[in-house]
């Protein structure tokens, strides 16, 4: 890999473990440098402050969890309410793996940056309002074309979309609070049942 | 009141709305301290430590919200079922209310500490787990009711319990994240309709 490049990724993968694994007040400029094994100096280089470097972890984190999570569980081999039950699962089976690497259960980065930072900072709970904004979507469609195979009826899919996130990001947040993924096993399925009728 | 509790609870009263509004890393001790108009060596006397002092702060936390959310919403003047429904509306009120008084929807104290702290400080973990522990019971308690008056059937009450805290805490965190109290309004009252079945 290209050394500028090679540099750069290092400082993003380094914040990307550490803020997940800590929190990001926790989790200072030096601290990244140390863990990417790379100068303060050329920190700045590649990041002006420590709020443009969680921006573009904010953008790995949403690119990871598109590619190994949304596009995976939601792929149209299997009905549409299978993909949702297909997304717990494999949710379920990440936080197992983040557990047995790190001894803890996580949960999800957007949520645990959001409750942290959204009064703290407009842009970064700005850009995780976005990044909500499209798993929402994504949820939608599948509600969209659960809809069209006669799978469910009479939903706000709109609606029903964002209390299917909610009620993740809940179970998200009580499997990190308990340190417990089996909290995760056994109450994420139920998210594929939520339904929100239309006003 | 007397001088050493005023002061006491001057320091309490401060971090409870500091940390609520803001996180618990941006809120040093000084800054409580100059908040609550008293000086760091009687911070130190009442609290040795800011772990000792959040951990007041979240019983401070939870007597309240048992006080004036729980204990009034799961009154047993209407049906169980009911009183679910009023826990949501009395949520959302309160919500409506931190907006107005803060200019942000600041969500559960419990969950942004619970997001922001679960992986670096086990005591206020597990001081939140409990707490969450406690609010799962009282909810439990009521689909317990619910179960005698046939309002509902054929439910996991414990883990019934658990889902809806979960989706509590996730409409929360997504009406803290975009800074909405009307995602309250219109997702939490699916709350009472949510339901895990024995296995």
């Amino acid at each position: 890999m290209h050394p500028t490049v090679d540099t750069q990724q290092r400082i993003l993968d380094s914040a990307r473990e550490l803020i997940y694994s800590r929190s990001y007040a926790d989790v200072g400029v030096a601290a990244i440098c140390e863990h990417a094994g790379v100068k303060k100096g050329s920190f700045y280089h590649f990041f002006p402050s420590k709020r443009d470097l969680t921006l573009a972890v904010l953008d790995a984190y949403y690119l990871e969890i598109k590619e190994h999570l949304v596009k995976k569980s939601f792929a149209n081999d299997i009905p549409p309410l299978a993909r949702l039950e297909r997304f717990c699962q494999l949710a379920y089976a990440f936080q197992k793996q983040v557990l047995k690497d790190t001894g803890r259960v996580l949960g999800c980065p957007f949520g645990n940056l959001a409750t942290e930072l959204a009064t703290q900072d407009e842009p970064i709970r700005i850009r995780i309002e976005q990044i909500f904004s499209n798993l929402q979507s994504s949820i939608r469609q599948v509600l969209r074309e659960a809809i069209a195979a006669g799978e469910v009826q009479n939903i706000d899919d709109e609606a029903t979309a964002q209390a299917m996130l909610a009620y993740f990001e809940g179970v998200m947040l009580l499997a990190k609070s308990h340190n417990d993924p089996e909290i995760i096993g056994q109450l994420l399925p139920a998210l594929a049942l939520i339904r929100i009728t239309p006003r």
